[in-house]
């Protein structure tokens, strides 16, 4: 792209960096920011540069917060010997909008992928097996997302632990409420199959 | 979406006010940010800043500059009586690409919207009767989008200066009705300028 002006095309080029972000979406942002009051950048900026300097990592279970436990972490209602093993915040957020998780979190920070250089050591995974060694934690519950990634994760911690006493567990995997079943795929509804429930458990929920 | 950050919420909330972009995109875009190294987040903020602050309008073409005469508008090499009328910098940068026009831009800073509570007043109009007037200019190319706005713009322009002595053309619709300036191909959009038609005879069609 030919710009007019350096600092447009600074913009534009640093906007592009970020991810699913082509030069022309990037230049129709940054042309919006133009438009708008300088307040508006101003805002936007303070609020990313914050983020990223100020922001910390909860010292128990890694995720994302402004204080040195979260605050989940720190709510002494939650039921510590549960701990749902996840992959990054969204999950966290996701399970936390359900209401019927009642335990605590420990966030990855990824799976473990050799094909994007991502090892067990980049991961939070020695201080998950170190919670189990040290008998903090009765239940791991394991809601990685069922690809090979999440997969390879969960049988690499779980060779981890399986020698010290903590019970294992995975989310159920199985047809959506409310989908229908023939346009389910083959292996959901094949597992939805044989890990069947008591059907008085199930009217329950 | 119930976050455990502050900072996080904050900065998601000035992501999504971009247009086009979301929450759940807000989110992705600022985790990737928090995933990578804290000068990438300050070379894009101060990108931004610099721009916002320190940019800005050509004082004959009103586009953006970095200078108080655009590169353009100060080359001697171009043709000062031809002027092209477009919409935003997008549009002088299309046309730019073409490589097929020598002489100068207005760039009107936008098209008369009622809709959008967008009027001649909040456009570079004045600027370009006053060109008119003072006879600086012989010919002006309207190369609005052929929308009903761009063409209101149009026509609104050429009923200011149709009393005084300069040509008036369209480029040639070569152009899909309806489709957008810089999404063209360089080829039609450098022969619609070739094949400029006046602009009495466009808008009997």
């Amino acid at each position: 792209m030919n710009f007019s002006s350096k600092l447009l095309e600074n913009a534009v080029n640093e906007v592009s960096r970020l991810p699913g972000i082509g030069k022309r979406t990037a230049l129709r942002l940054v042309l919006h920011l133009l438009k708008q009051p300088k307040e508006n950048t101003k805002y936007l900026t303070e609020a990313l540069n914050s983020l990223r300097n100020e922001v910390k990592s909860c010292k128990k279970c890694h995720n994302i917060s402004d204080t040195l436990l979260c605050d989940i972490c720190s709510n002494t209602n939650r039921n510590e010997e549960i701990v749902c093993v996840v992959e990054d915040i969204r999950d966290v957020m996701a399970i936390e909008n359900t209401g019927q998780f009642r335990g605590l979190y420990h966030v990855l920070g990824g799976k473990i992928s050799p094909i994007d250089g991502i090892g067990p050591q980049n991961l939070q995974i020695e201080s998950l097996v170190e919670k189990v060694k040290k008998k903090e934690v009765k239940e791991l519950i394991f809601a990685l997302s069922s690809t090979m990634e999440g997969d390879t994760t969960n049988f690499y911690i779980f060779k981890q632990i399986e020698k010290y006493e903590v019970t294992t567990s995975t989310i159920a995997r199985g047809i959506s409420v409310g989908d229908e079943l023939e346009y389910a795929d083959e292996i959901t509804l094949g597992r939805s199959i044989v890990n069947r429930i008591p059907f008085e458990q199930s009217i329950k929920g």
